[in-house]
């Protein structure tokens, strides 16, 4: 059976979640069936063969062949009447808004296609940085301490730096280090531009970050190896870009085996439960040999592949170990006794 | 123009759902164009003249118009193709599952269906009793301490009576008094069968209720009258049933200025902006002249139209103070400048 990887959609990262889609081609080792959505949030699906960057950028994806999402999955048109499009789970690669705000999550839950990514509540934690900061400390799990802003909040800062960041936006966009007073009304603005809430923390200089991938299987955990990242002051957009497309392994970070373990016990309790069906990458700071979670990436670019020495299989694991539907009956009960109250049944 | 009404869904409350949809009957005064989901999650268009709560109990309303939900609203399938069904606005009444966990919100946000009802975010935290509790914190609204339970924790009570609750579930499903220890095992265990989370809160005997709804429109708050609700011990299912037909309006709690000042506060203060676009009911407690936030109904019972004077000219208000839509530009920029550095463009 076939996978289907969905990608693209409404989002500032859009063109990021064309380079992971394009990336899996290497890396799933499995019949791909590639489902894209335009801005316009219509979805097509696209030939293998087809696939690459300038066929979306120049519009010519629009002669692909149109789907309809409907009850039971996705639908082509025929002369025959609707055929649905057959495929074993799908893949979410749609990074930033849709896909990691719990409404791509939604349509799949709603109509039914088993999917690889977070579901709705899980999105909406994630896709938060004040949420996450609140579900992390729930969790037992360290953030650094943060300021929280809504548009015409009057903002005062005492100590510099800061880093400052729209609460919602992933990939670093409107986010800006102030190193001094003179610079924090326009980082605040730039940050408004891109949400109606902002967070202000400290800026740490130099602080070690260190990534760790991973997902929960039936009855356990698997982790990726733990990378310290490459980075200037911080990843600017084009930088993290490139990050997307990255296909071939990584080393492991030289880290002692306590914080290892630490790293990956805090990296369970935010997964638990919350994150089940998904495969994450927490993005951690390490200050004073003290663990702080700074983000969780709920679809990290290209999937985190090149942290797991085999990726194709954990990917496979984890779609079969989708979490349960919720078991509701409808029922009548209440009508029917009204009804028969009244002598009408 | 018409006003859509969706309601029903695979849900706890389906009856509810459909007992609050036919209230409105009575209380719109526009076409209504009448949308049910059954529990296959099905798209049906029920007939103004033929909607009562027989014709789903029977399975009858499956003669009923199908429809589709797609790009730009819900279409029926007509000799000619596919043809939209126009309405002003859509008013999500399908309480519990779907309609108040953030599905919905998310299909009509992605299909671009104007709707009157929370958005996801707002859905999740309000169909979350603990997230409810450090959203309140947040916003500086009191609520009664609870301790939060995962499935397979050590439960331990020390001081009784207390009220164990399911975190995700409305009108009172699953939800116990224990008042003393050979009761809790049970009632933990009827908690767990309708989640993997539960909250345990001390049970304040007598706690004097009220219930306060209300909405944003352009620039000003609308507040309901505020209501004293009756109530035995607390609320069952059966009782909670009845209250979602109400369409006679009640009389206002004898409470004084300062108080019911604080109240209308409090919900301002909760409502801000993340309910922006619903129109919803807070029930506080008031404890020693302190307000407590109980819960967040973010698509209360029949709208809880009862508890308004001019209740239908609210609404139309209020479907004209609907969010707007984030901008999102999708650009090329970053395929451009690769495709243009290889010297393809």
């Amino acid at each position: 059976m076939s996978v289907a990887i969905i990608f693209g959609s409404k989002s500032f990262e859009h063109e990021i979640s064309i380079v992971s889609a394009i990336a899996m081609k290497d890396i799933i080792k499995k019949d791909l069936i590639y489902i894209f959505i335009d801005k316009n949030k219509e979805f097509f699906q696209i030939p293998l063969t087809k696939i690459k960057s300038t066929l979306f950028s120049s519009g010519e994806y629009k002669k692909c062949e149109r789907l309809d999402l409907m009850q039971g999955g996705f639908y082509k048109n025929s002369m025959f009447g609707k055929k649905n499009l057959e495929f074993e789970y799908l893949l979410n690669l749609v990074h930033g808004a849709d896909g990691e705000d719990g409404t791509l999550a939604s349509l799949f839950d709603f109509f039914n296609v088993p999917f690889v990514g977070p579901r709705v509540e899980a999105s909406v934690l994630s896709n938060n940085k004040y949420f996450t900061k609140n579900y992390a400390k729930d969790c037992d799990v360290k953030t650094v301490e943060c300021k929280h802003f809504k548009r015409g909040d009057t903002i005062v800062v005492d100590t510099y730096p800061v880093i400052i960041k729209p609460v919602r936006l992933g990939s670093s966009i409107g986010v800006s280090i102030v190193k001094e007073q003179s610079e924090l009304a326009y980082a605040i603005d730039v940050a408004f531009e891109f949400d109606n809430e902002i967070i202000i923390e400290p800026f740490i200089e130099n602080v070690k970050e260190y990534n760790l991938a991973g997902c929960k299987l039936k009855n356990e955990f698997i982790f990726s190896i733990i990378e310290e990242p490459q980075k200037d002051e911080f990843l600017d957009f084009d930088k993290k870009y490139l990050d997307f497309n990255r296909t071939s392994q990584v080393s492991s970070a030289d880290l002692d085996t306590n914080l290892e373990f630490k790293l990956k016990q805090s990296f369970q309790k935010l997964y638990n439960h919350t994150f089940e069906g998904s495969l994450i990458r927490c993005d951690f700071f390490i200050i004073d040999d003290e663990i702080y979670l700074n983000e969780i990436n709920s679809i990290p670019g290209s999937m985190a592949n090149y942290l797991f020495e085999d990726f194709d299989n954990i990917l496979n694991s984890l779609s079969q170990s989708l979490p349960p539907k919720k078991k509701i009956n409808v029922t009548y009960d209440y009508v029917n006794k009204i009804q028969s109250a009244k002598g009408k049944v």
